[in-house]
């Protein structure tokens, strides 16, 4: 049983350490979402309490790893910024990608009694991960941008379009009605058709997520039995504009950010 | 809302296709397996029912990827073998290890419940996974003995550990007794003191768990109404030795192997 | 002048080990020959004498890299191939290719005088280069059979395209001429038009240069001062079919390949 | 001749896109020079002459690849600098790096007898070459800094060195005499047993030599036969310090550099 005449095989592994002082960018990805949202009756256009379990994922994820600084999710995906000094697994691709998407699924299938307590978890659900690395602030906030326009771009779509069908056309009807379709034509189609006035639909679903760990007040008792007051980071999901600079303004020294 | 202005951060995407005509093989493994053992009581050294959901849930990824075509597991680790002609995501390596990787965990969380019914999932566990490429057949059967052959030598000393523990000692002081000692005086501890008979504990424990497709005979009820036999193939657990010839010869020609 | 303080640069550097246990084939191809043949009036379709230097260049080359079991030449690329067992610089990639190329480079600038002593050269030419991996001895020869393939059907056209030209026809009448043609017209069109049996053109034109390290008699002095003659393997360049088995049945066992 | 059953082993060419907007830095070095400037006599510790033949063959790689904005040099290696932005080749690294090496070594054969008139170069030499990506401008700065102290530290050893093996010592002699000593006891020594101020020495053996575009006014005649005065960016040797600020800040905007 010699153990040493295998272990050769050892060598076969690949290094694949991301370049230092880069921004890495996990984004994880619910396979064949379509189909299990389907399967599991979830709200058209958007089903608040799916959108909170992916929330809850995301928050236990950035409790787990402390060297992702903001998330920020929309529909059935998630992306992790890792602060550029990030040396998590000497930053080996497949550990950081594989362990965060794997945590990120675990806690989907742990929670979903809590968001889902009438409904049964009919098969599990996987998600797929990608590792990107961003060399500039610049760069990473333009990624975060285009996930954010994604956002928006296909949560008017879908209004539009799940608004038609709950009103009777066909699938492929509500498609014929929106191809070619601008911005404005969808807003107002929301608006005369439906009286919807997109821009007062909540902001989750307009904008997506963003976590990021905001300074609070912890009230909890010292170690002589006295009621205290401590300030303590806690990661904290919001749906702001992360397009724009105010965000930035607001955060950026605290995500190490220059602008 | 000019979603072509961001697009341009797609570009730092890195192609990670792996070689072409080479096994791939995906290891996953526990991520802080040894806390999550204690935390959830399970039997040492060999919990029968843990070991049982991890080939359950590995049946459940072979069942997805047809293209694993032989799975070997042990402890909290589980090897899946790509066959050599697999085109699977285009051979894309995090795709690939993180899907895997993801479907194994969500199996793993969403069977908890089977294989303990009586015992609550404290928290979400997570894995990690790697893939590693073998250009040549014997460098793949080289890989399994490697894992099978840490199966035999951590089982027999974790057997010989918990033994030692479970009469009295200390861990440092079961430590300490097996420091430097080689398998025949292993086996030898077991049956004196404890009258193990260590080649006669299951082989699951010893041996591991073998997953490969075999055929199968399913009665079932064809269109016509009428019972008939069908030849189908069923992924089908083992605890085979893989070391030596034997397996292989029966199996070659149905993984692919040329030996 | 604290040099520890900046090397922490080094970490930029990837590791770039290929895997192990493929062959490793390194292609150096001419960069800009088109114009460099002219400047340099080369014969067309083929120069002897250049294509004699390239493959002096390329005996150089399998002189100081002992794990270079073959190479292969045609036009202005020649590709070297290295024994999967080579171990060369830990097999890091861009180590490998780029002292390849160097090295080639400099024998063909270094050798220019020899093979055109008439001739000046006019400025310095370069060669890119680039690794790909066989994992297995039939990928290895069907690379060797692509490229074999490419200069018979390149050389075929070629031939044609300078017989026209030569004759009197503009490079633009002589592309239209051969527009669509299959071999057999080409062959007929030489034959035919310029009396020219392509069969019996010189095999290093038909099939380019395989050098691979032959056994040969040395006739040497040894220490006692007595003539002897000695075995010794010496780098030899033939023009032989590499496609068909022939030359593989002769050489498989030198070559360490398995068919 | 079918080519097209061959052609699947372009599959295995791996895609080696480096990462955009980083920094990238080629250094290629001199393999076994060592022994090459012992072969050709080169002065020690520093040949002037070989020195100017790499400067020249540097000045030639910038004047073939725009890309490059800096390059430095010292004993038989030279880095140079692509921009950012560079999209040479898409970035492939082992088309970039060999290319690079090509060039590079294709001059110093070429350029040879024009500084060593008397000398016949009597083996081809050969560079190896590796690409670094930095993400950050201080990164970059930083590498420049390791090399030019490496310069430092090495000039200094062996000014010393030589200095006392011309002076009858044996190079173990040497060695000894300046095991553990620091930079002031070196300086020292050359000024109190030599009568060498090293600051005094040549600014090349010293700093190494920098290569950038300088706007110059170049003497030509225009069209219609009349002298003028035009200016252009020619690429120029200096031996400048580039590890304190002066440097940076007289070039900064030029180089693309944000400090």
């Amino acid at each position: 049983m010699a153990k040493s005449k295998y272990e050769y095989v050892k060598k076969f592994e690949r290094n694949d350490s991301l370049l230092p002082n880069t921004w890495l960018v996990i984004r994880v990805d619910g396979r064949g979402f379509h189909k299990f949202s389907d399967k599991h009756g979830f709200v058209k256009p958007n089903d608040q309490k799916a959108l909170e379990l992916m929330n809850k994922c995301a928050e236990n994820v950035m409790n787990d790893f402390h060297d992702i600084v903001l998330a920020y999710g929309q529909s059935d995906e998630y992306s992790f910024v890792l602060k550029k000094e990030c040396s998590l697994y000497d930053r080996r691709e497949t550990k950081i990608v594989s362990t965060t998407v794997s945590l990120f699924t675990s806690n989907y299938v742990f929670n979903w009694n809590k968001y889902f307590p009438d409904k049964e978890l009919l098969y599990p659900p996987s998600f797929d991960g990608r590792v990107v690395q961003y060399p500039d602030d610049n760069n990473l906030r333009d990624y975060l941008s285009w996930r954010q326009t994604d956002c928006h771009i296909n949560n008017l779509y879908n209004t539009c379009f799940w608004a038609l069908v709950h009103s009777g056309k066909t699938e492929t009807e509500a498609e014929n009605v929106l191809r070619g379709t601008v911005s404005s034509e969808k807003n107002e189609l929301l608006y005369s058709q439906f009286n919807i006035n997109y821009n007062k639909l909540p902001e989750m679903y307009r904008k997506g997520s963003v976590i990021i760990r905001q300074e609070a007040e912890i009230n909890t008792i010292n170690q002589k039995g006295i009621d205290v007051t401590r300030k303590k980071n806690i990661v904290t999901v919001s749906h702001e504009d992360i397009i724009r600079d105010e965000f930035w303004k607001k955060n950026n020294s605290k995500l190490g950010l220059k602008f």
